[in-house]
């Protein structure tokens, strides 16, 4: 099937294989999702009207803090409740870094023959927002696929990120005890994201300390929601039903209050925001790609005859006169 | 003088203080330009003529690379050559990071009362492409007070500060032995990027292997340049010369083979580009508003009717049509 010459009906019967669950159909969306084909778009409008049943759970925190330890326990707890899981692993890659570490990965390899799990990891880092609209895609697939919990995974080093925390319903910020940055991480508005905490590693020195200044700080947030703080150690296992209780009661609390809703709105306009961003951006660019070869307005640069803030003016009124 | 009031002469009186080197109006324009005041794009335009005598230098790099090391000693060397410097520090600021390790730039206080050295340290990180554009605005402003030479430096760890570099006319990469990533940096494109590397810490064991292997991936890009590698051990003042002869040496080969031209001319379509982009961006964000407030339209997405990718298309077309 080759889907240069997909017709309506090719597209209806991709989308329902989707939703029937096959997970070749799924793996194939999602690659083309992140290659932004056009047809992507197309299925994931398809499969729009079966989503909205997932729970979607952002798992953030600094690199070394072991979440993916923890992911791999939440996988399993999830399972022994009976109910699905899909991971959308976020790895950051930079120019620099040259991005993922792969070998934390082999350990949830042993869900790998689960047919109840669903992993999948995002190293590409496109344009604006990327990252978190390639993470919102791949949630939206599992979530028509029917799986019951998604995890979001990311590191949380930059606005990428936080972007991707804020596609998820309830998220969890874990934390390790000797890092040093506790204050610091807390002024940095962590506590609007958070909502729980997972202090893990809590079998080293400075976890108690930790635990009681997350406590102690909760009251400097602009609401004064409770967020719980939950011990786990990923490595022993310890804490991990604690911390899929804390999810799973938070995830109640949203639906009995109306919030779920509240979020759910919230995380499908920013996914408009995003492709209309990505539109604008698109154009954008090629805009830039004209002013390049434009001579003219090069050499009045050059010889600094009208100023780079003379050239953005004229060229935002020439955008507005389209 | 409030600049709410200011006049026209009264702003051309500023950038003449600016271009004429007083310090206090430099850095007050640096804040205002930081914060995104409309004055400083005035003010900026009027300084744009003065513009295009700095030699741009960026200088990237992990952390934990020496960074500031090499630029506080490469400060010393210019100034022994009787060559005056501006420096613009580029520290990351994240929402978990908590930003700049300020103690780092304790070193370099032995400039402070240099009336040849300006330092400035950015730590905010706006919108998209907010840390190249005050970057480059502030490189703007230390170009137009006649610094001879403009250091960047940034920590070399996204997209942003890849920007960064790109305002440089000449790129320095610092890379040391031992952080086992050398293999991945060069995949990924830094070829691209770096005009001169900087072996630091080249009495650590692996700086020759480093050196070598630096030597030997030239031929992978895409353009078949010579990068000069100059081994240095800044905390010992080592190599510093050698690496100043480098940039020096680059800076003429530019000049006389016309690139300096060119990578003017992309420094300032870039600057062009931001601009335009952030004042569209500035616009969507209204749009964005908007659309939270349209309850049909979140009703539409919230019961599924209308996909995310719907709705965008709706509004692209709304944008269009104005």
């Amino acid at each position: 099937m080759s889907h240069g010459i997909m017709t309506y009906s090719d597209k209806e019967a991709f989308a329902q294989a989707v939703v029937a669950g096959d997970v070749r159909s799924a793996a194939r969306l999602m690659r083309l999702a992140d290659d932004r084909e056009p047809l992507a778009r197309d299925l994931l409008s398809l499969l729009f009207p079966h989503t909205g049943r997932a729970h979607i759970v952002g798992i953030t925190g600094n690199p070394g803090a072991g979440k993916s330890s923890l992911v791999d326990n939440l996988i399993t707890s999830w399972r022994g409740r009976g109910l699905s899981v899909g991971v959308v692993a976020v790895d950051p890659s930079s120019p620099f870094s040259g991005g993922a570490v792969l070998g934390d990965r082999i350990r949830m390899m042993r869900h790998a023959t689960d047919p109840g799990v669903f992993i999948r990891s995002l190293a590409t880092r496109g344009a604006l927002g990327g990252l978190s609209r390639s993470a919102g895609d791949i949630a939206t697939v599992m979530d028509a696929m029917g799986l019951d919990r998604v995890l979001i995974e990311t590191v949380g080093v930059g606005q990428d990120e936080v972007d991707v925390v804020r596609m998820a319903h309830t998220t969890v910020v874990v934390m390790v005890p000797g890092l040093g940055d506790e204050i610091q991480i807390l002024k940095a508005g962590i506590l609007e994201i958070a909502d729980i905490f997972a202090v893990n590693k809590a079998d080293k020195p400075g976890a108690d300390r930790l635990a009681m200044e997350l406590q102690s700080v909760q009251h400097l947030g602009t609401d004064q929601r409770h967020i719980p703080i939950v011990r786990t150690v990923a490595t022993a296992q310890e804490g991990i039903e604690e911390l899929v209780d804390a999810i799973e009661t938070h995830a109640g609390l949203l639906r009995s209050s109306g919030e779920l809703q509240e979020r759910d709105a919230r995380r499908l306009t920013q996914a408009v925001f995003q492709l209309v961003h990505e539109a604008v951006d698109a154009d954008l660019t090629e805009l830039f790609d004209r002013l390049n070869k434009e001579n003219a307005i090069i050499d009045e640069l050059l010889s600094r005859r009208s100023a780079p803030a003379t050239v953005a003016q004229r060229l935002l009124e020439l955008i507005n006169k389209i």
